[in-house]
Parts: structure tokens; C-alpha cells; sequence
């Protein structure tokens, strides 16, 4: 497991964040992109050599519209940059932390990604992500 | 605002967390570290570049004790890496920031830091740090 890639904030209204945490960087955004099989449209923020990324629901059903509900905005997970997505989860697996996608789905930018269930990890939402090259 | 300097995360048992943080990053804690003034008990690990911090609090008005019970365990805040910390809140309160130590105050592993406000901030703890030289 290498560096923190990203950390996902939820928020509910995508264009007041951009404002707000330009403001705190003291830059804009750099992108943003939908995911439509998430639910999400997102904006990412370069902070030196790590990206946050801020997610808004495009619907009831999705699960940023569901972490809101109960938690409200704030941290949403922690993705780390893995160089074999498929080892990390087979390994975790081992370590008996409970992986929730065995075969690791297409999520934002140009990422394999997959996702570890908090209840197996304190309580942290974490997300194994490899670079599609 | 550099780098992501850490991530906090608040658990119930420091020793049961470092077993499983263990397991999770492939390595052990490189240090454990008390910090009396906030009544917690930390432990740091490296991943790549950045740093995962985790919080034990020590006594029950400890803010991790009081975060712990409203919300159970998981991510406390983000720590950014700053340069120059009383410009940094200067800048951030002309900006609307909520600071909520305007002095900043001594903090784990040789920094002074400073707290902005979740409700001004999308919900997210945010703590800048400065090393201290």
C-alpha cells in the first residue's frame, strides 16, 4: 500500500464546496467528473502530492445520499494508490478485513478500485485504488 | 497549504488499532507518542509519505472520548502541512474560517497546530501543522 491518493469528502451541494475549499486551498479545482454507476458527480483539489475529492449524489439511492442522511457532510473514506489491486484484496482477505468488491469495479479517474467495509477497519471507510494503464 | 501531513483517527484501544493498522498497511507503528494537554494517547504509522494517526483518548472529557461517543470510531480529522501557521489562520479567518485556536498550540510530533471549525469547513475537522524548527 502506498501513498493516501485521495480522500473523498461527501457534500451536498457540489458548486458551493468547489467555492468553499478553493477558498481553504487557495486554488481551484482541477476537474470534475460524473460517475454515473455510483451516483456521484465529483471535483478533485490537488494539496501537494495528494488529490481530494469532493462527491455529490445525483440521486436518493446513491451512497453519498445515504452517508449524509445519517452522518452529514464530512469524510467519507481514504483511498490508497496500490500497484496490484488484485494481490492487496486476495491479502486483506487474509487479514480477514471484509472486501467489498472482490473484483474491483471502474471508479473515477482512470482508477481500478475497490472498497474494505468500515466495520473491519475502525470505523474507516477505505478504498484500494490502481492507475487503469 | 502543502501536503496531507496525517490523518487522525479516533479508536477505542490503541493497542487492538495498532494490531489492526498493522495488518492493514503490511508494517508497524513507528512511534507511539502522549499528548497530555488534549488527554490522548497517539500512535503514528507511514504510508508512502504521508502519516496515519491514531487516538486514544485517556480520560472521558477527552475531545476523542466525546467524538468517539457521538459518532463512533473512525476518521477524526485532516492535518495539512503548512508553512507558515499564523498566516495561514490569518489568511483562513479573512476567508470565514472558523479558527478555533487563533494562538496555535503544541501538538504530537513536534508541531504547532491549529483547528479550523467542522461547521465552517463542510463537516470536516481540519488541523493545520507547522514543524516546529
Amino acid at each position: 500500500m502506498n501513498n493516501i491518493e485521495h480522500i473523498g469528502i461527501a457534500v451536498k451541494n457540489l458548486k458551493d464546496s468547489n467555492a468553499l475549499f478553493s477558498k481553504l486551498f487557495g486554488k481551484p479545482h482541477y476537474k470534475e467528473e460524473a460517475v454515473e454507476s455510483e451516483g456521484v458527480n465529483t471535483s478533485f483539489f490537488k494539496v501537494g502530492s495528494n488529490k481530494i475529492e469532493l462527491l455529490e449524489a445525483t440521486n436518493p439511492d446513491s451512497p453519498i445520499a445515504k452517508f449524509i442522511e445519517k452522518k452529514g457532510e464530512g469524510i467519507h473514506h481514504i483511498a490508497f494508490d496500490v500497484d496490484d489491486i488484485e494481490a492487496e484484496i486476495k491479502r486483506l482477505k487474509n487479514e480477514a478485513f471484509i472486501v467489498l468488491n472482490e473484483t474491483p469495479k471502474k471508479g473515477a479517474d482512470n482508477k481500478l478500485v475497490a472498497f474494505l467495509h468500515p466495520k473491519s477497519s475502525n470505523g474507516v471507510l477505505i478504498e484500494l485504488c490502481q492507475e487503469i494503464r
